[in-house]
């Protein structure tokens, strides 16, 4: 098999994402799941070395190559040049920085399209620095949709116990209402089980998560579970699919958690993300289903207040690199028992 | 200081609530915070003794006395005669258990309004019962503040480390978006700062959740942050209130777990009850804040699959007991410092 590649990219300059980065590959050497290429300019995750008192070399990226054990301390980098950045302040909102950061999803986009890599995990942005440097999107996903001209994308938040995917996310609540129709469930749902069987899931049950209070009571308390939600289990069901719902929304976060639905689809966005953000942050990872390449993310931001203090927890850019690999990891009998017995 | 006395009733009788009010007694002895009398059938309170193989001997409630210690398996029960109601059996709709429910929060009402008592807890009901009984009410909540004749009330759901009230409960998600008003947001966030002080907080710190994603992300996600809440958390501020807000709603629940905040405004029933039952079940309690006397509830229903069982947990009606001695105990100083030694 065909080791698979993953671009790291370093996010924000002015934020922990180069630390982040240099303490995962710190902690991975040699046990990385995947191979992982940094993309980020040289002199800025130099610095982050520095700061995270991390021994790096940093190897210039050479996709003909593909050494399965690069050695202690040594690291395939993606140089992308931003001529300055290296000594912008850290913890600053700064407009090259948004360049850089946005530079560094380009280039791992680009490879991937190239066909050299399978997917990307990414370490945080600023928003409003992007912005200021002149691309006005709403975040990571956006910017991937956009460079990969994906339509239908959706935010899977996951963690060991519990993974939700959002019928929508970056709207007002009132818009989130709109947007609960069965064409986007029934997408939503399919995305989620195709992610649910390539990690290992082989038949996912899924619960479908209510709109209203008590999943509308009966239509006491509202009837988009019957006009809308109800037709999408029941298509779902039609296609082979182990669904339930809709489910009473305050309760079925935490029986998914217990182990009776193997994923959650959310109606809207703080209904997936006060569960999942409940249990804590460490282990938490943000997929972006939907792209024609694996995406993930920390669950974190940029941290500037912490950010060139070296005290920045790599744990969830752990575990989001873990996650990637193991999305795109080719879906066989034998990989899904193994991962069964994880 | 008078002890004050509490009615616990024992909610509908085909369900849990009378097996956990003799566990519950069981458990307390003569440690119980506060004089409890029992509000039910005494048919039914015998049959659960048996199924839960409590020894309890009812004694019949005389509002005159007040035994500081009843003794060993001594209990008081103001009895309310449902003739026939014992026989019906556990863990199934009946009218008559409806009607039983209903007069059991009647009287114990009635016996508060009378001056006996400074509060009730309440075992679970089941709503289509009560409904059928003839009551039209969606629930406990309803049913008080139709026979105290209060407006304004308010569902407090605490645990030990996350207290959340909220500006509405049964209503559809949208209605709920129409409710989120600042003089609602106000009122309720009053009514759970007085808790929090009567919980020994002397001076609370209360987070207003946002209503939209990120609370809104300065616009891009919905306005009514900047419209309808940031002008009730100015006005809350005017009146001395230490608040924070609008807050990101998919954080400020774990933050104030954390213990960021002693208590957070929600602005709709899920986004309050998705994070406390994220928590489970076991020590959740349900106050109905704006009613003239006390009210808490257990975090459960009426649990028709173990009725008649004996195995229902009496966690939940133990911790509304104490939560109701709490809140009702005079408000001094001395005793707000040793609610904060607990």
């Amino acid at each position: 098999m065909v080791r698979p590649t993953l671009f790291v990219t370093a996010g924000d300059p002015a934020g922990v994402g180069p630390e982040v980065v240099c303490k995962a590959l710190q902690r991975l050497r040699d046990q990385a799941p995947a191979r992982l290429v940094t993309v980020g300019t040289r002199a800025v995750m130099e610095r982050a070395a520095r700061w995270t008192a991390t021994t790096i070399d940093w190897r210039d990226y050479d996709p003909a190559a593909d050494p399965v054990c690069g050695g202690m301390g040594d690291a395939e980098l993606l140089d992308v040049p931003v001529p300055g950045v290296e000594s912008r302040p850290p913890g600053q909102l700064d407009v090259l920085c948004g360049e850089a950061a946005y530079r560094y999803i380009e280039a791992a986009v680009d490879r991937c399209r190239r066909g050299e890599g399978a997917g990307v995990v990414t370490a945080p942005i600023n928003k409003a620095a992007v912005n200021a440097a002149g691309y006005p999107f709403a975040g990571h996903t956006e910017i991937l949709a956009h460079l990969l001209g994906a339509q239908g994308v959706a935010m899977l938040l996951a963690t060991p116990r519990l993974r939700v995917a959002h019928v929508s996310t970056h709207c007002s609540l009132a818009t989130a209402i709109e947007r609960v129709r069965p064409e986007r469930i029934v997408r939503v749902a399919r995305l989620l089980a195709e992610a649910l069987r390539r990690l290992g899931v082989d038949e996912p049950h899924i619960a479908v998560a209510g709109l209203n209070p008590h999943a509308g009571e009966g239509g006491l308390f509202g009837v988009d579970e019957q006009q809308f939600i109800v037709p999408a289990v029941e298509a779902l069901r039609a296609e082979g699919l182990a669904v339930s719902g809709p489910e009473p929304p305050d309760t079925v976060f935490r029986r998914a958690y217990g182990g009776q639905f193997d994923g959650v689809v959310a109606m809207y966005h703080d209904q997936g993300h006060i569960a999942v953000k409940m249990l804590g942050f460490s282990e938490g990872v943000n997929v972006t289903l939907g792209l024609p390449i694996v995406r993930t993310s920390v669950d974190h931001g940029t941290a500037f207040d912490i950010a060139g203090s070296g005290r920045a927890d790599e744990g969830s850019l752990l575990a989001a690199i873990d996650m990637a690999a193991r999305l795109v990891r080719p879906h066989t009998g034998q990989e899904r028992s193994s991962e069964e017995s994880r």
